[in-house]
Formats: structure tokens, sequence, C-alpha cells
């Protein structure tokens, strides 16, 4: 099983937006990329991927949803898709638990505090560790929308090991396909 | 430089599509990935690449798109952004010759035929050699979007070397961010 999380600093916490907008809900395209970064191979989902999206935009923050690889449906790869989904969870009424808001997908309210005290995540860092030289990878990774991790983020993940995907610094689901190409390739035994 | 080609074997060769339906249009939603995959960094674009969509689909094929990474301008992350700047050159008359519809971006008449006259390429496949392992790489790669190329197409390519990026079958825009990765550590004098 591997894990991403990625935090929407902006991500609207309510479904009034529209999907022909949705860099206008708070960035909301980056979030949907990453989606589709976690999820899709040619035909086919990874199904061992869960992908947890942090939103901490107006007008309720915070909220997490997740995205279950193993039970997912309805998830195209178009932006647009993504943010149907997402859309219907911010429309659905949540509580602290999650709730499923369609087939694989929940919604709670609740940030990056709480999710890091039940997945202990490595962090993405340009200054981390090389992941083609680190001898283990760990199951979770923790990445950042356009903007970097606040202060108060930042203080949460002060001790967590961080990893670099390379020597240019990428979209978050650029970054989520490079590492899961280094995953792929340690599962199948290629260098 | 470097080039990525992208084989769009339905994708509507007018202007006469919405970017609020990108999937409708030929699957003009995974050209607009492959785009953004070329091109962006986080705080930049790649301005040493050249990205050449090959449309294929009614109803005025074949058309060829390029975007010059060392001109181009306008252009977002989100889908809906490649999308209005393919729109806008579809939507501009051309010729056999490439003329220019917005800043970087150039349409003319013409398919992967003529193309490959112009550029030697590399494909990528799944039997191809791994992209971490071979001494060298080529400057243009060619792929297909979500259908595998015609038996024209690959009479044109029988001789191309070919390369894999992994041992699973990725999306055409998660492969040209994986080959840009290998490209990066290899110019970085990254393993």
């Amino acid at each position: 099983m591997t894990a991403f999380v990625i935090v929407g600093h902006r991500a609207r916490t309510d479904g009034n937006f529209s999907v022909n907008d949705l860099p206008g809900a708070g960035r909301m395209d980056v979030l949907c990329r990453a989606v589709n970064a976690s999820f899709f191979l040619s035909h086919d989902l990874r199904r061992d991927v869960t992908c947890y999206l942090v939103l901490c935009g107006e007008p309720a923050p915070p909220k997490t949803i997740r995205f279950d690889g193993s039970t997912l449906r309805s998830l195209s790869p178009d932006e647009r898709s993504a943010g149907s989904l997402i859309k219907k969870a911010l429309s659905t009424v949540c509580g602290s638990e999650f709730r499923e808001a369609a087939a694989g997908v929940f919604v709670r309210k609740g940030g990056l505090d709480r999710l890091l005290t039940e997945i202990p995540v490595a962090v993405l860092d340009e200054q981390g560790t090389d992941i083609r030289t680190a001898p283990h990878l760990p199951d979770a990774f923790l990445l950042s929308d356009h903007e970097n991790f606040t202060a108060d983020e930042e203080a949460f993940i002060s001790t967590s090991p961080r990893f670099s995907v390379g020597p240019k610094c990428l979209h978050a689901d650029h970054t989520i396909t490079v590492l899961a190409n280094e995953l792929d390739r340690r599962s199948a035994g290629w260098k």
C-alpha cells in the first residue's frame, strides 16, 4: 500500500464551485492532477494506492478527502472528473469521521495535524535523499500544492524523513508520477 | 533540445469544440496533459522543449500543432489552458507550413509521415530498452494517445529505436514526466 497526501492551501471546502473553473476554486486543479497521477495506469487504476487531499481554503477548513484505489470507481483521467468527485465529497455533510460520498471517496472534517497522527509520512523536498539511492522507501508521502508548507505544517513534519525525486523542482502531480515509477521498478525488480 | 511528439488518433482538427468537454473532442484531454507534462516545472517552463501534437480526427485530418518552449506564453497548468491554445491553433487558417496562432504555438496541415522525415524519433514501447540503462538517450520521443499506433504508423517507425520507462504501461503524460526526470538527472550529473 502506498499513500500520497497533498495539501491544498487555498482549496475550497464546500461544493460551491464550478468544475469549469477548477483553478478558481483555490487551485483545485492542482489537487485533481494529483489524484490522476496517484491512480492512473494506461488501462487500469493503481488499486493499492490511497490519496488524501487536505483542503485548507474557505469556507469550512480544514477537510480531508480520501480516495481509496481498492474501491474507487467513476474516475476518468480528465481534471473535471476528479473535480466532480471532490465537489461531491465537499457537498456531503460530514463530521469528524470519514463518510463515503461516492464509491471509494470519503470526506471528514479535520486537517493535516490529525492525519499525521494516523499516517507517518515522508516529505518531498529538493534537499532530501534521492529516491533512487535510498535503500528503502516509505509507504506514505506528503506533498504541497503550488504553495510552500506553512510554518505550522513545517512544525508537524520537522522530524519526518525527506526525499527528493530529482534535480529540478516539479509540480506535485509530476512528483507523484516519478515516485510511482520508482516504486513500480522496485516492486518489479528493475533497477 | 528535447522534442515530444504525441499522436491524437481521434483528436478534432477544427476549433469547433468546447474546452468544457475536452474528452468529447476526440480525447483532446490526453493531448492537453501531454503539453502540461512537456513544459511545466514548479515555477517555470522547460524552455528547451518542443512539443508536437499530431491530430488525426475529423473534420480536416491530419494537422500538426507545435508548441515551442522558447517562446511559449499564456500556458497555465490546467487542462483548459492547453485546450484553449489548441482550439486557437485549430481555428487558425493554415497551409502546409507552420503558422503562428499564439505566442509559441504553431499549426500546419500534415501529419506524422511528414514530421518523421524532419525529426528522427525514438518510440516509447514497453519492450524497449530501459531509459535508465541506455548509454545515450535521443532528442525526440514519439508517444501515442490512449490508442495504439495504427498499422500505417507502425510502418513509419519500424526501424526507430524503442525505449521503455518502466515495468508498467503508463499514460502518455506520465511517460513524458518520467522521461523528463531521467533527462534532468543526466543533465545535472545525477545517477
